[in-house]
This record gives structure tokens, sequence and C-alpha cells, in this order.
């Protein structure tokens, strides 16, 4: 299928709204393509393409990894379409992940909706997050030479991706983590899919290596101010507009980098939060409340969006000092990554 | 590496040790080659390389399918060594798949050793599990355009094997499992992998498709014979030789084929069977004694042993009509197929 190229200056949800358009069908067919019905069915869940019974729903995710997929693609001099392959893969990948995270962090609601695991069963959703994974391999598989080009692009961000969700478990049951730790783990567990999104398509189209590894660049930066946004709305962030529970990262105690950021802060809210937290998470309503005043005051809000702006900045320098064969493209992919980051801002600025 | 040739009329332990001394080397490189230190220490533990403190030990499992994928290789006519990437592939796809089932199965035991979940968590070992996975498509990734050539059959016997493990899952919810909803599930859940492990190699040196194939179907029906013994030990085997608990899957009310075709034998035995299952798994060692001569009785264990030995017979048959480069090779894929199933005839007869 062809699109008529997206006009210079579009704005962020209609960049998505029609790079979805693009790479939609080529991703049902690749779950089409999955043998066993219970599969097919928790992945078209898992999608938002249809609801726990099995009837279509209205869709689900904005989409943002297949865009910058394809994106690169076109920016490296290939076609938007030329991406699409990679795009699937990426995309596959991102709901592999987030299908055995919900699992592992025993998360219940994603996207207004119970988690795959709270609908079909915890082995259920594990083994449909591993057709995922497959399936996602098997679409670079079938795409040929330009599949053999991004295979190892895929597979390394998912070893990132695993060691950095392993990390974030093991965190969990220490006490000393420091802010490195936890932007090296939010590294792997975000920014290492991201930075493979942005430079599959150049990949797939055979972009020079500079160019491939500078989208790289860019989507690893835009990758952790991403988290740091995820963060951001972990602790301050209301449930309509994202989907996740108020203060959820607070209630459960988490270590995300605007908390750990404010208990290292040497302030005294620093001070009071390490000693609410120092009996396990906040028991109730007050205390979570009171803790994510604590969080704000110390600073570990505006660290955490003022970082994000910092990354952001830097995504785009390394954007804009690249030889792009399409900069028409790579305007899209820097007001993708602006649009990423400004939910951060507009959180932030409605907190503080 | 290069190893001397296998002179022809050795023992299935002489040929699997030796093989494995030939592919080991190559699955430590892998497993070496993952960056997390957390996912590295699970995998060698899975790999029975080392106790759960990280010590080395004594080594794990018998090797049998990466033992069937190198002398696929070479009885299709190309070197031993040229089917080690496929080897290890195939081998860290199924100890994937071994620490993901136990995750899902609750299962505590394997090897006399507490399974990788009971050790390091859930969550961890459903990461490492999905490491190993990648680790295997790396691997073949790794091999060129030999790699290349076994990636699909590799990512679909993976399918095979997600899908199986979620029938598996389904059916123990189920009153009216069927035999052949049963032998079903174990093409899925074991012969998938044992098919393609026993045409791997032959893929990997470019071996002509009727060749494979018939490697594939000899595989294939070895599998389903392997599976039927390993449900026979869940019935009546002892723990000292297999590392299973007596009765397992007695105790746990699970669906194998002898306790399914039990169910179904319109028998005396299978009705008071049927009613002592009513209820759900058996509550004490009484009843489990009790279930486990009912199983016999009706003849569940005989009827498995004897569909065992009949696969076996046709997967030799069609060894015996392939046009094989290598009869050396082909006559040790032999014997190692009668000893996977020489385990259920020794149990038979034991418990007869």
């Amino acid at each position: 299928m062809s699109l008529p190229p997206i006009p210079p200056g579009r704005s962020a949800p209609e960049i998505l709204d029609a790079l979805k358009i693009l790479v939609e069908p080529a991703l049902r067919t690749a779950i089409d393509d999955l043998d066993d019905p219970r599969m097919r069915r928790i992945t078209r869940y898992q999608m938002g393409w249809c609801d726990a019974a099995g009837n279509p729903s209205r869709p689900g995710g904005k989409a943002i990894r297949p865009a910058l997929a394809v994106l690169s693609a076109a920016a490296a001099g290939g076609r938007l379409e030329d991406g699409v392959p990679a795009a699937v893969a990426v995309e596959l990948v991102h709901n592999f992940s987030l299908l055995h995270d919900d699992v592992m962090d025993r998360d219940v609601e994603r996207r207004h909706r119970p988690t795959g695991w709270v609908v079909f069963g915890e082995a259920q959703a594990i083994l449909a997050g591993t057709a995922m994974l497959t399936a996602a391999v098997e679409v670079l598989v079938g795409d040929g030479r330009a599949g053999t080009r991004c295979l190892p692009c895929l597979l390394a961000a998912i070893q990132r991706l695993i060691a950095g969700q392993s990390q974030d478990i093991e965190m969990e049951r220490r006490a000393d983590v420091g802010i490195d730790d936890v932007l090296r783990m939010e590294s792997g567990k975000t920014a290492a899919l991201l930075a493979c999104a942005a430079s599959i398509g150049a990949l797939s189209v055979g972009a020079p290596d500079d160019v491939v590894l500078g989208l790289a660049d860019f989507g690893d930066e835009i990758g952790i101010a991403f988290q740091l946004v995820d963060d951001i709305l972990g602790v301050v962030g209301d449930p309509a507009a994202t989907g996740k529970s108020s203060s959820s990262d607070v209630r459960t105690g988490k270590r995300s980098a605007p908390i750990v950021r404010a208990l290292r802060s040497n302030s005294e809210a620093g001070r009071r939060l390490d000693d609410l937290f120092a009996d396990g998470p906040p028991e109730d309503d007050d205390a979570v409340a009171l803790a994510t005043r604590l969080i704000v005051e110390a600073g570990g809000v505006d660290w955490a969006a003022g970082e994000a702006d910092a990354r952001v900045a830097r995504a785009r320098r390394r954007l804009d000092g690249l030889m792009l064969a399409d900069r028409d493209a790579a305007t899209d992919l820097a007001t993708v990554a602006d649009y990423i980051v400004s939910r951060g801002r507009l959180i932030n600025a409605s907190s503080t």
C-alpha cells in the first residue's frame, strides 16, 4: 500500500494517526498468522483491538514506536513503507514487554482496562507475550535481506529490555538505590526499544552506520525522557489522562527517578520521605498524599522534568547534526519526540 | 573444533556424551554473551552448570536435542560441527520452555533441584527464560546463511511449543478432554522441538527438502513417544530414576495421555477413577495410590507404552526410507531414538 507524503508542519497526533494507518494492516496480519486461537485472542486484547470476550473495540495505544520506525526509514532516504516490517516487529516487542511486565509487577490496569493476566490468567498471558516476541522475529525473518539487517538491532533491544526489567525488580529489594542505578535501569526498560525504533527503519533501508547510530542516540535520549515523564505521571499523574492510577508508584513504594531523587535530595522533605518509606510503602491514602507532596517538595518531580527537557534538547541536537536524506521525515521525528515529553511538561506545570 | 567420527554401534549414552562435548563450549559461549549478570546466573543454574549461589556443579541433562541436531547435520552429508549453532539454539529454546513451564505449572523440583523460579523468584525466572529464547535466535542470526536457513524452523517450533503449553493449561480446566486433545497438545509441547532438533542440522547444511521433511517426521514421532514415556513416569515413575516425584501427575490431577486413556477406557477401573477424580485431584497418599492403581488396571499405562513403541517403529521406518549421505549418523539417530523410549519400556515392565 502507498500513502501520500505527510506535509511538513503537521502535529504529532496527525503524524501518529497517519502512520498508524500505514502500519496497522501489517500488524494485524502478523497477529492473524499466529496459529493458536488463544494466543491470537490475548494478543488482540493486548493491542486494544478487542474486549475480553473477543468483540472488536476501539483502538489502543498511540503507536509511537512504529511511527518512529517508519519515519527513520524515510529520513534515511527510503520510503515509509520500507520500514513497515521493522515497525511491526518493534510494536510486537513493545506489547510483549507490557504483557510480561504486567504479570511480574502485578499491575491490574492498563489503558483503562484490566491487564492481560487479570483477564486470561498469568500463564496464558506469559505465553501470549512470548508468542508476540517470536512473531516479531518471524516478521523480520520474512522480510528478506532488509529484515536480516534489522534482526541484530531488535534482538539486542530485547536483551536490554529484559535486563532493565530484571534490574528494576532487583532494585525493589534494595535500600541503597542511587539515581544512576535508576537511570541505567530506565535506559534498558524504555530507551533501548525507542532507540531501536528510531533507527531500525534506517537499518532496513541500508542507511550508513553513522546515520543509524545517530538515530539510535536520538531515540535513546527520547527514551530516557519518555520514561522520566512516565515516572512523573506515576507520582502526580491523574488516571483520566493516562490510564495510570494517581500516585501509583508512591502507593507501591517504587523507586522511580523522581522518588529516588527526592530521597537523595538532602532536604527536610527528603528526610521525612525516607522516614515515611522506612517501613515499606505508605499504608493509607493520607500517607500516599503526604509522600506525594514530599516528593514534589524535595524537588524530585521538577528534577525529573528538567532532566527530561535536557534529554529532548540533546536528542534534537543529535538529529539536527545528521545528514538525513529527507528533512520532512526528520522534522516529523522531532515533532513526535517533542510530543512524547510534552505530556511531562503539562503534568509538571499543573502540579506546581 | 573437530572430533573423531563416532564409530557405529556405540551406545546411546556414549553418543550423547561425545556430542555433548562437541556442543557445550558453544552453548557456554552463548550464555556468557548475555550482558546481564542475573540472566547469566539463572541461565547457568537452569543448565545445571552451577548451584543457586553460582558455584560450579555437576552437569545437567542428557542434551538429547542438541545431539539430534548435530547428527542430522552429519546424516544429511555435512559435518557434525556444522550443526553446532543449530544445536545450541535448540537447547536454549528447550531450557527456556522448561524455565517458563515450571513457573506456570508451579513445579518446584527438576533434576533433583529446586526449579529456577523457586530459587530466583518468578519474575527473574520469566525474564531469564525469555533471555534464553532471544539468545537462541541470536546464535542463529550470528551463523550467517546457514543460520538464516534454520530460523523459520526454530521459530515455528517455538510457536508450536507455546501453543501446546497453552492448550495444556486450558485442558486443566476442562472435564471433556479426549485422547486426541492430549496427543495434539503433546505434539506441540514435546514433538515440535524434537522434530526441529532432528531436522535443523540438515537445514543448516542445505539438505534437500525431502530429507529435511523426513527427519522432521522422524523427530515428530520420537517426540510423541518421548512425551508418552514422560506421562508414564508421571504415573508410575520413581523419583530416584527421573527426578520426578512418583505419581506426580496423579497427585495434581493432570490429564496426561495414560490418565485420559484410563478415564475413557469404558472399564470398571476407569469408572472408579472418574468418580475419584470428580471432586478434583486425590486428597491424600492413599487416594493417590488408589488412583495410580486404577490407571494401570484400566490399561492407561500399557496403552501409552504400546503407542510409544508404535511411534518409534514409525520413526525408524521413516528414517530407513530416507536417502541419507552418512548411514553411521543415521544409525546414531536411531540409537538415540530407541534410548529415549526405552526408559518407558523399562518402567512399564516394572509396573506390570
